[in-house]
Protein backbone atom coordinates (compact mmCIF):
# COMPACT_ATOMS: atom_id res chain seq x y z
CA UNK A 1 0.00 0.00 0.00
CA UNK A 2 1.28 3.35 -0.92
CA UNK A 3 1.55 5.76 2.16
CA UNK A 4 -1.11 9.01 2.96
CA UNK A 5 -0.84 11.40 5.45
CA UNK A 6 -3.86 13.41 6.80
CA UNK A 7 -3.15 16.66 8.15
CA UNK A 8 -5.78 18.50 10.72
CA UNK A 9 -5.07 22.16 11.00
CA UNK A 10 -6.94 24.80 13.05
CA UNK A 11 -7.51 28.39 14.37
CA UNK A 12 -4.07 28.90 15.08
CA UNK A 13 -3.00 28.51 11.58
CA UNK A 14 -6.13 29.47 9.27
CA UNK A 15 -6.37 32.97 11.48
CA UNK A 16 -2.73 33.73 11.12
CA UNK A 17 -1.85 34.91 7.13
CA UNK A 18 1.86 34.31 8.00
CA UNK A 19 1.82 31.02 9.93
CA UNK A 20 -0.93 29.94 6.90
CA UNK A 21 1.89 30.98 4.44
CA UNK A 22 4.51 28.40 6.22
CA UNK A 23 2.21 25.61 6.71
CA UNK A 24 0.88 25.63 3.02
CA UNK A 25 4.95 25.40 2.00
CA UNK A 26 5.50 22.67 4.68
CA UNK A 27 2.49 21.04 3.56
CA UNK A 28 3.38 20.91 -0.47
CA UNK A 29 7.06 19.80 0.34
CA UNK A 30 5.54 16.73 2.30
CA UNK A 31 6.53 13.62 -0.31
CA UNK A 32 3.41 11.23 -0.70
CA UNK A 33 -0.52 11.52 -0.98
CA UNK A 34 -2.05 14.04 1.08
CA UNK A 35 -5.38 15.01 2.50
CA UNK A 36 -5.89 18.59 4.40
CA UNK A 37 -8.55 18.75 6.89
CA UNK A 38 -9.50 22.07 8.34
CA UNK A 39 -11.26 23.26 10.96
CA UNK A 40 -12.67 27.10 11.18
CA UNK A 41 -10.90 29.89 13.38
CA UNK A 42 -12.48 33.03 14.37
CA UNK A 43 -13.18 34.20 11.11
CA UNK A 44 -16.68 32.70 11.34
CA UNK A 45 -17.20 34.14 15.04
CA UNK A 46 -16.28 37.26 13.74
CA UNK A 47 -18.42 37.25 10.26
CA UNK A 48 -21.51 36.48 12.79
CA UNK A 49 -20.92 39.18 15.07
CA UNK A 50 -20.64 41.70 12.16
CA UNK A 51 -24.29 40.20 11.05
CA UNK A 52 -25.76 40.50 14.25
CA UNK A 53 -25.92 36.34 14.34
CA UNK A 54 -25.30 35.55 18.16
CA UNK A 55 -23.56 32.85 19.50
CA UNK A 56 -25.74 30.44 21.44
CA UNK A 57 -23.74 27.83 23.53
CA UNK A 58 -24.89 25.18 25.74
CA UNK A 59 -22.25 23.99 28.58
CA UNK A 60 -19.61 25.62 26.37
CA UNK A 61 -20.47 24.15 23.01
CA UNK A 62 -21.81 26.38 20.49
CA UNK A 63 -25.14 25.41 19.12
CA UNK A 64 -25.07 25.32 14.89
CA UNK A 65 -28.64 27.13 14.30
CA UNK A 66 -29.55 27.59 10.96
CA UNK A 67 -27.94 30.88 10.97
CA UNK A 68 -25.08 29.65 11.86
CA UNK A 69 -24.88 27.04 9.63
CA UNK A 70 -25.22 29.98 7.08
CA UNK A 71 -21.92 31.95 8.20
CA UNK A 72 -19.63 28.56 8.43
CA UNK A 73 -20.89 27.01 5.04
CA UNK A 74 -20.09 30.61 3.87
CA UNK A 75 -16.57 31.01 5.72
CA UNK A 76 -15.55 27.89 6.17
CA UNK A 77 -16.27 26.26 2.75
CA UNK A 78 -16.24 29.47 0.54
CA UNK A 79 -13.79 31.60 2.20
CA UNK A 80 -10.96 29.47 4.15
CA UNK A 81 -11.34 26.48 2.29
CA UNK A 82 -10.95 28.94 -1.36
CA UNK A 83 -7.90 30.25 -0.31
CA UNK A 84 -6.61 27.89 0.81
CA UNK A 85 -7.09 25.92 -2.52
CA UNK A 86 -5.75 28.95 -4.39
CA UNK A 87 -2.52 29.06 -2.36
CA UNK A 88 -2.15 25.68 -2.81
CA UNK A 89 -3.02 26.04 -6.36
CA UNK A 90 0.29 28.91 -6.54
CA UNK A 91 2.44 26.64 -4.54
CA UNK A 92 2.32 24.03 -7.53
CA UNK A 93 0.01 21.42 -5.25
CA UNK A 94 -3.40 20.21 -7.40
CA UNK A 95 -5.60 21.39 -4.16
CA UNK A 96 -9.45 20.56 -4.52
CA UNK A 97 -11.83 22.06 -2.18
CA UNK A 98 -14.51 19.74 -0.43
CA UNK A 99 -17.44 19.67 1.80
CA UNK A 100 -18.56 16.07 2.90
CA UNK A 101 -21.26 16.90 0.36
CA UNK A 102 -19.03 17.02 -2.24
CA UNK A 103 -18.76 13.74 -4.11
CA UNK A 104 -20.82 12.27 -1.52
CA UNK A 105 -17.31 12.38 0.55
CA UNK A 106 -18.99 12.42 4.00
CA UNK A 107 -22.16 11.78 4.64
CA UNK A 108 -23.32 12.36 8.64
CA UNK A 109 -25.93 11.80 10.78
CA UNK A 110 -27.79 14.91 12.31
CA UNK A 111 -26.78 14.10 15.82
CA UNK A 112 -30.40 13.63 18.53
CA UNK A 113 -31.80 16.68 19.74
CA UNK A 114 -32.10 14.97 22.99
CA UNK A 115 -30.70 15.75 25.76
CA UNK A 116 -29.54 18.50 24.13
CA UNK A 117 -30.34 20.00 20.61
CA UNK A 118 -26.52 21.13 19.04
CA UNK A 119 -28.81 22.10 15.65
CA UNK A 120 -27.62 21.35 12.23
CA UNK A 121 -24.44 18.97 13.83
CA UNK A 122 -23.46 16.03 12.17
CA UNK A 123 -21.85 12.89 13.57
CA UNK A 124 -19.81 10.60 11.94
CA UNK A 125 -19.84 7.04 11.62
CA UNK A 126 -18.20 3.78 10.19
CA UNK A 127 -19.83 4.03 7.07
CA UNK A 128 -19.92 7.99 6.88
CA UNK A 129 -16.96 8.41 4.74
CA UNK A 130 -16.32 7.13 0.89
CA UNK A 131 -12.44 6.14 0.55
CA UNK A 132 -13.70 4.43 -2.85
CA UNK A 133 -14.33 8.11 -3.73
CA UNK A 134 -11.05 10.37 -1.98
CA UNK A 135 -8.62 7.54 -3.93
CA UNK A 136 -10.36 8.97 -7.67
CA UNK A 137 -9.02 12.01 -6.14
CA UNK A 138 -5.72 11.02 -5.37
CA UNK A 139 -5.46 8.99 -8.21
CA UNK A 140 -6.65 11.73 -10.28
CA UNK A 141 -3.46 13.65 -9.22
CA UNK A 142 -5.39 15.56 -6.79
CA UNK A 143 -4.62 17.33 -3.17
CA UNK A 144 -8.30 16.83 -1.31
CA UNK A 145 -8.73 19.96 0.79
CA UNK A 146 -11.81 19.22 3.22
CA UNK A 147 -13.93 21.78 5.40
CA UNK A 148 -15.51 20.70 8.73
CA UNK A 149 -19.22 21.26 6.69
CA UNK A 150 -20.81 17.56 5.74
CA UNK A 151 -24.22 16.73 4.21
CA UNK A 152 -27.00 13.78 5.49
CA UNK A 153 -27.38 12.76 2.10
CA UNK A 154 -31.13 14.43 2.59
CA UNK A 155 -30.16 17.52 0.88
CA UNK A 156 -29.44 19.19 4.65
CA UNK A 157 -25.83 20.38 5.16
CA UNK A 158 -24.19 19.65 8.88
CA UNK A 159 -21.07 21.61 10.72
CA UNK A 160 -19.21 18.74 11.76
CA UNK A 161 -15.90 18.60 13.87
CA UNK A 162 -12.51 19.19 12.19
CA UNK A 163 -10.53 16.77 14.11
CA UNK A 164 -13.47 13.84 13.85
CA UNK A 165 -13.60 14.28 10.10
CA UNK A 166 -9.65 13.85 9.85
CA UNK A 167 -9.85 10.80 12.53
CA UNK A 168 -13.12 9.46 10.12
CA UNK A 169 -10.91 9.69 6.97
CA UNK A 170 -7.80 8.55 8.51
CA UNK A 171 -9.40 5.20 9.55
CA UNK A 172 -11.47 4.78 6.13
CA UNK A 173 -8.11 5.45 3.93
CA UNK A 174 -6.06 3.12 6.15
CA UNK A 175 -7.81 0.20 4.03
CA UNK A 176 -6.41 1.58 0.83
CA UNK A 177 -3.44 3.38 2.19
CA UNK A 178 -0.89 3.01 4.80
CA UNK A 179 -2.10 6.10 6.76
CA UNK A 180 -0.89 8.77 9.25
CA UNK A 181 -2.49 11.24 10.93
CA UNK A 182 -0.98 14.26 11.70
CA UNK A 183 -2.89 17.29 14.52
CA UNK A 184 -1.47 20.47 14.12
CA UNK A 185 -1.97 22.55 17.29
CA UNK A 186 -0.40 25.40 19.24
CA UNK A 187 1.95 23.33 21.03
CA UNK A 188 5.33 21.52 20.30
CA UNK A 189 3.17 18.14 21.07
CA UNK A 190 2.35 16.60 24.43
CA UNK A 191 4.41 17.86 27.07
CA UNK A 192 5.90 16.57 30.16
CA UNK A 193 5.81 20.27 31.45
CA UNK A 194 2.89 22.06 30.01
CA UNK A 195 5.47 25.46 30.22
CA UNK A 196 8.22 24.28 28.67
CA UNK A 197 8.44 23.25 25.08
CA UNK A 198 12.12 21.30 25.72
CA UNK A 199 9.75 18.55 27.36
CA UNK A 200 7.67 17.22 24.39
CA UNK A 201 6.93 13.16 25.11
CA UNK A 202 8.24 11.81 22.08
CA UNK A 203 6.30 8.70 21.55
CA UNK A 204 3.51 7.19 23.54
CA UNK A 205 1.86 4.03 23.36
CA UNK A 206 -1.94 2.97 24.43
CA UNK A 207 -1.04 1.29 26.77
CA UNK A 208 0.90 4.43 28.32
CA UNK A 209 -1.89 6.55 27.69
CA UNK A 210 -3.38 5.72 31.25
CA UNK A 211 -0.43 6.42 33.21
CA UNK A 212 0.19 9.78 31.59
CA UNK A 213 -3.40 10.62 32.52
CA UNK A 214 -2.85 9.43 35.57
CA UNK A 215 0.59 11.63 36.17
CA UNK A 216 -1.59 14.49 35.02
CA UNK A 217 0.78 15.26 32.35
CA UNK A 218 -1.92 14.29 29.80
CA UNK A 219 -4.57 16.72 31.09
CA UNK A 220 -7.80 18.76 29.71
CA UNK A 221 -8.41 19.11 25.60
CA UNK A 222 -5.66 16.84 25.30
CA UNK A 223 -7.41 13.63 26.61
CA UNK A 224 -9.98 13.73 24.40
CA UNK A 225 -7.33 14.48 21.07
CA UNK A 226 -5.17 11.39 22.24
CA UNK A 227 -8.33 8.61 23.17
CA UNK A 228 -9.34 9.57 19.36
CA UNK A 229 -5.86 9.06 18.09
CA UNK A 230 -5.65 5.76 19.92
CA UNK A 231 -9.18 5.08 18.88
CA UNK A 232 -7.56 5.72 15.14
CA UNK A 233 -5.23 3.59 15.95
CA UNK A 234 -6.84 0.60 16.91
CA UNK A 235 -9.00 0.79 13.42
CA UNK A 236 -6.38 0.54 11.13
CA UNK A 237 -4.41 4.39 11.05
CA UNK A 238 -0.73 3.26 11.57
CA UNK A 239 0.60 6.21 13.61
CA UNK A 240 -1.39 9.75 15.20
CA UNK A 241 1.19 12.62 15.49
CA UNK A 242 -0.19 15.86 17.48
CA UNK A 243 2.45 18.56 17.53
CA UNK A 244 3.10 21.86 16.07
CA UNK A 245 2.62 22.85 12.15
CA UNK A 246 5.92 24.86 12.05
CA UNK A 247 7.83 21.50 12.64
CA UNK A 248 5.76 19.86 9.36
CA UNK A 249 9.13 19.35 8.19
CA UNK A 250 10.39 17.11 9.89
CA UNK A 251 7.29 14.49 10.14
CA UNK A 252 9.02 12.74 7.19
CA UNK A 253 11.96 11.64 9.31
CA UNK A 254 9.25 10.80 11.51
CA UNK A 255 10.47 13.39 14.50
CA UNK A 256 7.27 15.17 14.72
CA UNK A 257 5.60 16.69 18.44
CA UNK A 258 4.31 13.86 19.96
CA UNK A 259 3.83 10.19 18.30
CA UNK A 260 1.20 7.83 19.43
CA UNK A 261 1.55 4.39 18.24
CA UNK A 262 -0.01 1.45 19.10
CA UNK A 263 2.40 -1.84 18.87
CA UNK A 264 5.95 -0.72 18.31
CA UNK A 265 7.65 -3.55 16.66
CA UNK A 266 11.64 -3.54 16.58
CA UNK A 267 13.73 -5.73 14.17
CA UNK A 268 16.35 -7.78 16.57
CA UNK B 1 -17.82 11.14 -28.30
CA UNK B 2 -20.66 11.29 -25.29
CA UNK B 3 -23.08 13.59 -25.42
CA UNK B 4 -22.48 16.39 -22.69
CA UNK B 5 -24.89 18.89 -21.75
CA UNK B 6 -23.46 22.00 -19.58
CA UNK B 7 -26.33 24.11 -18.24
CA UNK B 8 -26.07 27.79 -16.67
CA UNK B 9 -28.05 28.92 -14.68
CA UNK B 10 -28.64 32.68 -12.99
CA UNK B 11 -30.31 34.62 -10.23
CA UNK B 12 -34.22 34.01 -11.45
CA UNK B 13 -33.74 30.49 -10.49
CA UNK B 14 -31.14 30.82 -7.42
CA UNK B 15 -32.78 33.72 -6.06
CA UNK B 16 -36.35 31.74 -5.46
CA UNK B 17 -35.97 28.39 -3.57
CA UNK B 18 -39.05 26.62 -5.32
CA UNK B 19 -37.70 27.80 -8.44
CA UNK B 20 -34.14 26.47 -7.72
CA UNK B 21 -35.95 22.92 -6.27
CA UNK B 22 -37.99 22.06 -9.20
CA UNK B 23 -35.02 23.18 -11.49
CA UNK B 24 -32.83 20.96 -9.64
CA UNK B 25 -35.50 18.08 -10.20
CA UNK B 26 -35.20 18.74 -13.74
CA UNK B 27 -31.78 18.71 -13.79
CA UNK B 28 -31.31 15.65 -12.10
CA UNK B 29 -33.66 13.69 -14.83
CA UNK B 30 -31.80 15.05 -17.70
CA UNK B 31 -30.11 11.70 -19.63
CA UNK B 32 -26.73 11.73 -20.30
CA UNK B 33 -23.32 13.43 -18.51
CA UNK B 34 -24.02 17.28 -17.27
CA UNK B 35 -22.00 20.35 -16.14
CA UNK B 36 -24.15 22.87 -14.23
CA UNK B 37 -22.53 26.60 -13.98
CA UNK B 38 -24.41 28.99 -11.62
CA UNK B 39 -23.83 32.59 -10.94
CA UNK B 40 -24.65 34.64 -7.73
CA UNK B 41 -27.98 36.09 -7.52
CA UNK B 42 -28.97 38.69 -5.44
CA UNK B 43 -27.61 36.95 -1.75
CA UNK B 44 -24.22 38.46 -2.36
CA UNK B 45 -25.33 41.94 -2.76
CA UNK B 46 -27.51 41.39 0.53
CA UNK B 47 -24.87 39.91 2.23
CA UNK B 48 -22.43 43.42 1.32
CA UNK B 49 -25.17 45.90 2.52
CA UNK B 50 -25.74 43.53 5.58
CA UNK B 51 -21.86 44.58 6.18
CA UNK B 52 -21.58 47.78 4.87
CA UNK B 53 -19.60 46.90 2.04
CA UNK B 54 -20.37 49.14 -0.67
CA UNK B 55 -21.17 48.13 -4.37
CA UNK B 56 -18.66 50.34 -6.32
CA UNK B 57 -19.79 50.58 -10.20
CA UNK B 58 -18.58 52.04 -13.00
CA UNK B 59 -20.75 52.12 -16.22
CA UNK B 60 -22.99 50.38 -14.68
CA UNK B 61 -20.83 47.26 -13.67
CA UNK B 62 -19.34 45.69 -10.62
CA UNK B 63 -15.90 46.30 -9.38
CA UNK B 64 -14.48 43.44 -7.27
CA UNK B 65 -12.74 45.41 -4.61
CA UNK B 66 -10.67 42.84 -2.01
CA UNK B 67 -13.93 43.23 0.11
CA UNK B 68 -16.57 42.15 -2.55
CA UNK B 69 -14.30 39.42 -3.45
CA UNK B 70 -14.22 38.17 -0.11
CA UNK B 71 -18.07 38.22 -0.12
CA UNK B 72 -18.57 36.66 -3.73
CA UNK B 73 -16.24 34.09 -2.16
CA UNK B 74 -17.96 33.20 0.64
CA UNK B 75 -21.60 33.02 -0.99
CA UNK B 76 -21.12 31.21 -4.55
CA UNK B 77 -18.49 28.74 -3.28
CA UNK B 78 -19.69 28.58 0.24
CA UNK B 79 -23.48 29.28 0.71
CA UNK B 80 -24.76 28.85 -2.89
CA UNK B 81 -22.91 26.36 -4.56
CA UNK B 82 -22.45 23.68 -1.59
CA UNK B 83 -26.69 23.91 -0.64
CA UNK B 84 -27.19 23.45 -4.83
CA UNK B 85 -24.37 20.06 -4.26
CA UNK B 86 -26.70 19.10 -0.93
CA UNK B 87 -29.52 19.32 -2.89
CA UNK B 88 -28.33 17.77 -6.08
CA UNK B 89 -27.25 14.75 -3.86
CA UNK B 90 -30.07 14.64 -1.77
CA UNK B 91 -32.12 14.12 -5.55
CA UNK B 92 -30.14 11.10 -6.31
CA UNK B 93 -27.78 13.40 -8.44
CA UNK B 94 -23.44 12.47 -7.36
CA UNK B 95 -22.55 16.26 -7.55
CA UNK B 96 -19.26 18.15 -6.56
CA UNK B 97 -19.18 21.65 -6.15
CA UNK B 98 -16.14 23.53 -7.87
CA UNK B 99 -14.77 27.18 -8.14
CA UNK B 100 -11.67 27.26 -11.16
CA UNK B 101 -9.38 26.94 -8.20
CA UNK B 102 -10.04 23.27 -7.50
CA UNK B 103 -8.45 20.43 -9.64
CA UNK B 104 -7.26 24.03 -11.24
CA UNK B 105 -10.35 23.19 -13.45
CA UNK B 106 -10.39 27.19 -14.56
CA UNK B 107 -7.31 29.42 -14.52
CA UNK B 108 -8.24 33.01 -15.36
CA UNK B 109 -6.37 36.70 -16.05
CA UNK B 110 -6.61 39.22 -14.03
CA UNK B 111 -8.71 42.15 -16.31
CA UNK B 112 -5.79 44.47 -16.74
CA UNK B 113 -6.71 47.86 -14.92
CA UNK B 114 -6.16 50.18 -17.91
CA UNK B 115 -9.04 51.85 -19.09
CA UNK B 116 -10.84 50.45 -16.08
CA UNK B 117 -9.65 49.22 -12.85
CA UNK B 118 -12.74 46.29 -12.29
CA UNK B 119 -10.49 44.84 -9.75
CA UNK B 120 -10.49 41.11 -9.09
CA UNK B 121 -11.73 40.26 -12.18
CA UNK B 122 -10.90 37.20 -14.07
CA UNK B 123 -10.86 36.28 -17.72
CA UNK B 124 -10.70 33.32 -19.67
CA UNK B 125 -8.87 32.29 -23.28
CA UNK B 126 -8.84 29.17 -24.91
CA UNK B 127 -6.29 27.83 -22.88
CA UNK B 128 -8.26 28.04 -19.39
CA UNK B 129 -10.93 25.53 -19.18
CA UNK B 130 -8.76 22.28 -18.19
CA UNK B 131 -10.94 19.63 -19.97
CA UNK B 132 -8.67 16.82 -18.79
CA UNK B 133 -10.04 17.33 -14.77
CA UNK B 134 -13.44 17.71 -16.10
CA UNK B 135 -13.40 14.28 -17.80
CA UNK B 136 -11.54 12.53 -14.74
CA UNK B 137 -14.47 13.83 -12.74
CA UNK B 138 -17.24 12.67 -14.90
CA UNK B 139 -15.56 9.51 -15.52
CA UNK B 140 -15.38 9.21 -11.66
CA UNK B 141 -19.25 9.38 -12.02
CA UNK B 142 -19.34 13.12 -10.49
CA UNK B 143 -21.95 16.46 -11.63
CA UNK B 144 -19.71 19.17 -11.67
CA UNK B 145 -21.38 22.25 -9.95
CA UNK B 146 -19.24 25.47 -10.82
CA UNK B 147 -19.77 28.86 -9.56
CA UNK B 148 -18.46 31.80 -10.59
CA UNK B 149 -15.10 32.09 -8.80
CA UNK B 150 -11.99 31.09 -10.55
CA UNK B 151 -8.12 31.72 -9.75
CA UNK B 152 -4.91 32.83 -11.78
CA UNK B 153 -2.86 29.91 -10.58
CA UNK B 154 -0.90 32.20 -8.40
CA UNK B 155 -2.72 32.10 -5.12
CA UNK B 156 -5.70 34.91 -6.12
CA UNK B 157 -9.09 34.10 -6.28
CA UNK B 158 -10.86 35.86 -9.10
CA UNK B 159 -14.56 36.74 -9.64
CA UNK B 160 -15.37 35.48 -13.09
CA UNK B 161 -19.10 35.96 -14.95
CA UNK B 162 -20.68 32.72 -15.16
CA UNK B 163 -21.62 32.51 -18.66
CA UNK B 164 -18.62 32.96 -19.41
CA UNK B 165 -17.29 29.94 -17.59
CA UNK B 166 -20.04 28.12 -19.07
CA UNK B 167 -19.38 29.00 -22.70
CA UNK B 168 -15.65 28.34 -21.85
CA UNK B 169 -16.20 25.25 -20.17
CA UNK B 170 -18.73 23.92 -23.39
CA UNK B 171 -16.05 25.29 -26.11
CA UNK B 172 -13.15 22.68 -24.16
CA UNK B 173 -15.49 20.18 -23.37
CA UNK B 174 -16.23 19.98 -27.15
CA UNK B 175 -13.08 18.36 -27.92
CA UNK B 176 -13.85 15.28 -25.73
CA UNK B 177 -17.83 15.27 -25.89
CA UNK B 178 -20.61 15.87 -28.12
CA UNK B 179 -21.95 19.14 -26.00
CA UNK B 180 -24.87 21.27 -25.77
CA UNK B 181 -24.61 24.38 -23.66
CA UNK B 182 -27.91 25.76 -22.20
CA UNK B 183 -28.86 29.46 -20.75
CA UNK B 184 -31.29 29.45 -18.39
CA UNK B 185 -32.89 32.77 -18.09
CA UNK B 186 -36.16 34.76 -17.15
CA UNK B 187 -38.01 34.27 -20.57
CA UNK B 188 -38.72 31.24 -22.74
CA UNK B 189 -36.21 32.43 -25.53
CA UNK B 190 -35.58 34.67 -28.05
CA UNK B 191 -39.20 36.34 -28.37
CA UNK B 192 -40.36 38.08 -31.79
CA UNK B 193 -42.56 40.08 -29.67
CA UNK B 194 -40.95 40.45 -25.87
CA UNK B 195 -44.43 40.43 -24.20
CA UNK B 196 -45.72 37.77 -25.59
CA UNK B 197 -44.46 34.11 -24.55
CA UNK B 198 -46.20 32.14 -27.35
CA UNK B 199 -43.76 34.04 -30.08
CA UNK B 200 -40.46 31.88 -29.36
CA UNK B 201 -37.95 31.84 -31.87
CA UNK B 202 -37.63 28.14 -32.21
CA UNK B 203 -34.08 28.07 -34.06
CA UNK B 204 -31.96 30.78 -34.79
CA UNK B 205 -28.81 29.82 -37.72
CA UNK B 206 -25.77 32.17 -37.28
CA UNK B 207 -26.58 33.92 -40.72
CA UNK B 208 -29.80 34.54 -39.48
CA UNK B 209 -28.11 36.74 -36.12
CA UNK B 210 -27.79 39.57 -38.51
CA UNK B 211 -31.31 40.06 -39.69
CA UNK B 212 -32.57 39.44 -36.56
CA UNK B 213 -30.81 42.40 -34.79
CA UNK B 214 -31.50 44.48 -37.86
CA UNK B 215 -35.05 43.72 -36.98
CA UNK B 216 -34.60 44.24 -33.15
CA UNK B 217 -35.70 40.87 -32.58
CA UNK B 218 -32.87 40.09 -30.80
CA UNK B 219 -31.92 43.65 -28.65
CA UNK B 220 -29.97 45.09 -25.51
CA UNK B 221 -28.52 41.97 -23.51
CA UNK B 222 -29.71 39.47 -25.99
CA UNK B 223 -26.97 40.38 -28.58
CA UNK B 224 -24.02 39.36 -26.61
CA UNK B 225 -25.70 36.52 -25.12
CA UNK B 226 -26.65 35.44 -28.63
CA UNK B 227 -22.93 36.41 -29.99
CA UNK B 228 -21.41 34.27 -27.15
CA UNK B 229 -23.18 31.53 -28.09
CA UNK B 230 -22.35 31.81 -31.80
CA UNK B 231 -18.71 31.91 -30.95
CA UNK B 232 -18.99 29.00 -28.72
CA UNK B 233 -21.05 26.81 -31.76
CA UNK B 234 -18.02 28.28 -33.90
CA UNK B 235 -15.45 26.66 -31.55
CA UNK B 236 -17.13 23.08 -31.64
CA UNK B 237 -20.47 23.38 -29.37
CA UNK B 238 -23.18 21.36 -31.15
CA UNK B 239 -26.11 23.58 -30.21
CA UNK B 240 -26.85 26.61 -27.64
CA UNK B 241 -29.70 26.91 -26.26
CA UNK B 242 -31.61 29.91 -24.32
CA UNK B 243 -34.72 29.67 -22.39
CA UNK B 244 -36.52 29.53 -19.16
CA UNK B 245 -35.50 26.44 -16.94
CA UNK B 246 -39.21 25.25 -15.88
CA UNK B 247 -39.06 24.11 -19.41
CA UNK B 248 -36.16 22.30 -19.15
CA UNK B 249 -37.50 18.29 -19.41
CA UNK B 250 -38.19 19.52 -22.95
CA UNK B 251 -34.96 19.49 -23.88
CA UNK B 252 -33.99 15.98 -24.51
CA UNK B 253 -36.51 16.26 -27.35
CA UNK B 254 -34.22 19.61 -28.56
CA UNK B 255 -37.22 22.06 -28.01
CA UNK B 256 -36.12 23.96 -25.44
CA UNK B 257 -36.52 27.79 -26.08
CA UNK B 258 -34.10 29.42 -28.74
CA UNK B 259 -31.94 26.85 -30.15
CA UNK B 260 -28.92 28.20 -31.91
CA UNK B 261 -27.06 26.22 -34.25
CA UNK B 262 -24.06 26.77 -37.16
CA UNK B 263 -25.54 24.42 -40.08
CA UNK B 264 -28.66 22.62 -40.25
CA UNK B 265 -27.47 19.37 -42.00
CA UNK B 266 -30.96 17.39 -43.32
CA UNK B 267 -30.78 14.04 -44.60
CA UNK B 268 -32.86 14.28 -48.02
Amino acid sequence: MKPLTIIKIGGYIIDNSEHLHQFLLDFVSLPGDKILVHGGGKIATELGESLGVEAKMVDGRRITDIETLRIVTMVYAGLINKNIVAQLQGKGSNAIGLTGADGNIIKAKKRPVVPVDYGFVGDLDENSVSSAMLDNLLKAGLVPVLCAITHDGDTQLLNTNADTIASAVAVAMSALYETQLVYCFEKKGVLKDVNDDSTVVREIREEEFELLKADGIVAGGMIPKLHNAFEAIKKGVLAVYIGKADELSELDKGVFGTKMVRIVMKKI
